[in-house]
């Protein structure tokens, strides 16, 4: 039986390359996954790979894989070199949501699309964003990552005129655990021009932005590429 | 058998004078407390009492009752005047927060403290409370009153240097509907100096105000003050 | 006191039109407001204007506004003639979403951007979804508007390039009721490119669009506008 | 005292074979149910028997069972081999489903009915699912099991005209940690002819399947076989 | 713009007939798709219809309909004489549960298969069921319909050899109110045999049912029929 | 078909005599149980019997039935009258959970229990409890009925050596809406010797009063008692 | 300052020794709430005391302490040896919920009073319940420990005549994780008679059964006992 | 990249320090932050870091800090001598509470202000309460802390006339695991006076408690400081 049926048709349907959430995956699948890659010469993305697992790969796989136990991410492939000028910026809430940020900004990179990192600009401290306006809004696009209660979402919607995804993170305790008020908050926001994904998900952020710079130029594509 | 047993001896253990939640209460019950309180000549606030219930009150408790069908409140007896200058400033998130601030106004005005009510100053655009920042610093007590994600509480916070007692309300739809987005995020904030009512208590955030401004000289008392 | 605080700057630095959330408003508040508009020649969107409280409103606004039942939304200025090729797929899962689509739909006119709506295109049966892909591919930006389960984010989010923006409605009954299985779906949905706005949010969906889209050309701004 | 009581009449009852669920027992109580199996000559299957625990049951326990680890399942008694062709599909939504679809089969051959698996076919590339539609309409009973959103419920049932029993599986993280959002989604789905199972029950749609055949042919029995 | 796409090509993929929820949808929606069907001389299934809004559909509609207001069912075309004997027993917990068991009643003979239905046998009163073991054990399915806490479904499941699907009713107060208590009884339950449809979905349990009869010979489809 | 089975034996079995929640059933299907209880000469407790539906059940039902509005619950037969001293008391949080704290003492009354009803001792006076305290002490069980926070229901059982019996309430808004916090409380209470019916069960408390009681001297009984 | 105030007096106000949760306390705590009972000659019973903290209590402490690791309740004072007959039956849904049921049990002895445990009666064997239930109803007081879907709480208290206290336990997976389903279904119950603890607190029913049994003879007491 | 941007305007603006929530950052962020303080010479108090992170710290910052392992707080700077008279009581409801009734009095004090804890004054045993009572009315603030069902806020926000600020915590199993239970008790309370804080915050009660007594005078202030 086939374990896995790897979508590499998914960049002439979509623009996306294939990746890989590994968290649920064992080692064993993570590492055929990769061997079948490195067969192929495809390039791929894996997210949410811990430490543990990749030191439980196999010397091949870990050889080929540019990991940072950061992000949780590894890459099959070179990274193209950031270009001068961004058109992503990713602003953070605090800098315990640098992990998330940093995931959206490696997915952006091996989509070979710069960003520019701007860290720990809480509502606490309103300066602090204030400070970064003008940079900010010199963007295409704008990622928010933020957890406990995700007033920056708001905030930032209604300073900026491009669109503004949010990624809630799970940071926060109490009622703030695991994300949960930072997700309903940039989900009820008042601010309008601000859309969501899921907890955590920085991945998830960055291939919505590439779709909004509109990249990809997908080839003409049917449901059934195989 | 007694259906209520009013704590008239509240103002001497507390500083608060009685106060019925009408909501739950049929009409006869409420009219047989106005009655009561009437008989003993005692003042009364009289709060969620919605206007068809307050039409089939007595006329003698209709008489008696100031009524005000937008905060659903009823005072029986008079209201202090306001003082020239109010301690505590009730900031607004929305035009449609009001019923619940102006509950927080007329509770404190009946214990005979003045307000500064200031309306819409919701952070999607941040130059409607930047602009009246000044004017809120100006107080000792802050309610701010805010529904859908509340991200006004935790801007505020980080703003004055006073006590901020935060009113989520239960204004806002999909994942905000009933408050739990905006209480969520008041009690997350990563802002200090900010505490929590439940949703659309302003009754209960005039109290806190109260008791932070001291008013009350309580007289010495025992749990059995009868 | 100032009851509201129009954010007139909004389109100078946002791009986007002041827009009003009727529902948690009274009649006079919505009239107050509309009044206000006229007088200085301003364009409006009034969302979530249920017929009744429409009816409720005072003769002069109701003669100025252009109401739609259906979506519950009314405009004060005139639509700009629809173009010829609208770069916006509006995508329904089922008939019953079309109130909600609407309501995108009419937001994005009012910022003089037109749609394409196709509707019922639910999965249960699928090629009503496939006989019409070559035509929602043709298009800048997809919005996609579904309930129950939703299953149709993911669906078409790996069959396009473009940003798809989820709208979970609150269309269903048992686990759906109220949305929140629908908007689940979407943000745990397994394909990329696909970020989501709260329930039944037809209004905020036009307007993540209209960014992405970057019609907007804002006026260099800063926060205190006034 | 009896600290358990096995069910040895219910093939009788129910056509099904005593199983015991072992994650919430101590090894000290799986170790005498099995040498009480044994004494009987009774087959007997065990389901969540982790691996640390499988250990540290008693010599004679571990040499009559046949143990998998990954799906945490043990077996007492011989594996009828497996027919030519099998009745039930399994088919899972990732890779990492792996392990609920295999508990799946396996209390499937344990009770003599052959399953075949179909693995990765989620909808967000649709060609996966669509290029083995008609191997799986070839079968009598589909069990789905999938985690994150749980698209391809619906997808499947609106394709296929037999009963689809979906296994909804805690693969997932933030909103559809635990499984939650693709129970929802199975029980709300737009299809018909889809019912559902606990979270991470591979046994439990197993059994549905095997009294969707009607294999059993039970005896006359009794609530009090005893 | 087409409001809705009727999927008529339904039975020959999946073996039933087309189905409309009327809940979310307008008279106005409603009287089309029944012309519509008319029309082309199609049978159609109405779930959910109220009787206000059966009220409120044309003349047309209303005669050409079998309407039934318990059920808030309707039917275009005749329903087939019911045969002698009914395949699936319907079993209600309690005399309130009547609605939801009816309506997979109609569905079921809709489809041309009969029911058996017995109604009042919670287990407050054990005997209930008991009494009616033998009758219940002769069909081939089960459809078990109950709210308030659903101890029915584990004990029935215990009793019968045959598929037993479980309707959670939404009959209840307090922790039970809306049918999340009963739903996971169902789910949680530690007979095995058990699957489960969505809260009120006796439509849905009706369909389980009919797809396990495997009554449907359906013609070999494709995804796009049209 | 039998849309009802009376469990007229359940006296024999636990000690209490039939009772019919009312909510969820239909007029008619009141009065067809009404009527076959006033052919068989029973005694009957209806519960939750709105005083809409009373009035549309027929001439004869209404005539038999001793109904009460507050309560919303008729009795069939007569009520013994009270015994000069109860056993049971009840003690009400505030005057709006009398409505509740009736329904239990009607129900004791139609098994012939007096109980003693002590109203409005809510915590925020704790004088108010405790000069109840040596009355409620005399007691052999003590009924607690409160909403919002629920905290009487541990001070009582810190201070009295029968058991509580909580009756969480639905009185309250915002986190208090629908009773889950008062619920939450009474099952979360630091104090020992309380157990919780669920929201609003009056008749459910004054049942397990009535066993503890011990009042029962049932028959030997079956399960199948027909 | 004084870290803890022990309830001495409790037995006298309630009936019920003083009983110590262990969880949530350090060791050092728990050795110093130990040493002072030593000290005082009181006896005292320790909850939630697992293996690993009774390890790093001081010599003294698990010198003088009954430990029961299983149960991980500790015993400071001697036993009384079991009477003959004991008056409480403690029925288990399955093997697994052992370990509560024996908690309370240990609970009941520490107080003086025996328990007949019935072990493993889970409904999907009914017979299993069914020919134990003349031995159970031969008791004052029932409790039952269950968890999954709970069912054995409604089937149970129809079929006894005494007050039966329901233990939901927190066994289980999906959505019965933690113990919600099972407590659901006791509160839901459409049995009466039956009334709940919170989740896994089988000294809290113990508990509950001594008021029931009435064995206290509580001194006179005040609020104030010190 | 700056990975933080300290605030030390705060004072200034809202008349508090700098604080660290360490618990989501890692060693190598925190060891940098501290750094950075040092080298200003700047007074910073870290919260939520855990042993083992302290452990993790460079040699120079452990020798800086004065860290604290039972409320996981650690201080750079001198602790201001307390004052001989304490204007803040911190009561607790069990000695459980009190890691979290400490970090509150560890950061008044890091602000120079004193307190008194009261510990274990649970309502079980409400003369434990009482008897304190004299006491804690000294008081200018009054900081509850407690966990399970929370009872403790409401008997005090009765009895004490000065503002008190409940901290529930996550003390508890069952429905109270995570707190809350003990969130919504203080949220719902019937007794006013009465504003909440995150569960588990006692930094952040102490910091409502700050801002009450008004030490902070705080220079005028901008939003943009720097």
């Amino acid at each position: 039986m086939t374990e896995f049926r790897m979508d590499w048709a998914r960049g002439g349907r979509t623009g996306a390359s294939e990746a890989v959430l590994c968290e649920p995956k064992t080692a064993t699948q993570v590492d055929a996954i990769v061997a079948h890659a490195i067969e192929l010469g495809a390039r791929l993305l894996l997210t949410r790979l811990g430490a543990l697992k990749f030191r439980r790969l196999s010397a091949q796989a870990r050889a080929a894989l540019d990991y940072d136990p950061v992000t949780r991410t590894a890459i099959l492939g070179t990274l193209t070199p950031a270009p001068g000028t961004g058109r992503v910026a990713i602003v953070c809430g605090g800098t315990s949501d640098l992990a998330v940020a940093r995931e959206a900004e490696r997915t952006l990179r091996f989509e070979g699309e710069a960003a520019t990192l701007i860290a720990d600009v809480g509502v606490a401290g309103l300066w602090r964003l204030t400070e970064q306006l003008e940079e900010i809004r010199r963007h295409r696009v704008v990622i928010a990552v933020a957890g406990m209660e995700g007033a920056i979402f708001s905030v930032l919607a209604g300073l900026v005129p491009c669109a503004v995804i949010a990624v809630p993170t799970s940071i926060g305790y109490g009622v703030a655990a695991g994300g949960k008020a930072a997700l309903h908050a940039a989900l009820a926001s008042c601010a309008s021009g601000l859309s969501v994904v899921n907890i955590d998900n920085g991945f998830g952020a960055a291939h919505v932005a590439l779709r909004i710079l509109g990249t990809a130029t997908p080839a003409p594509t049917t449901i059934l590429p195989h």
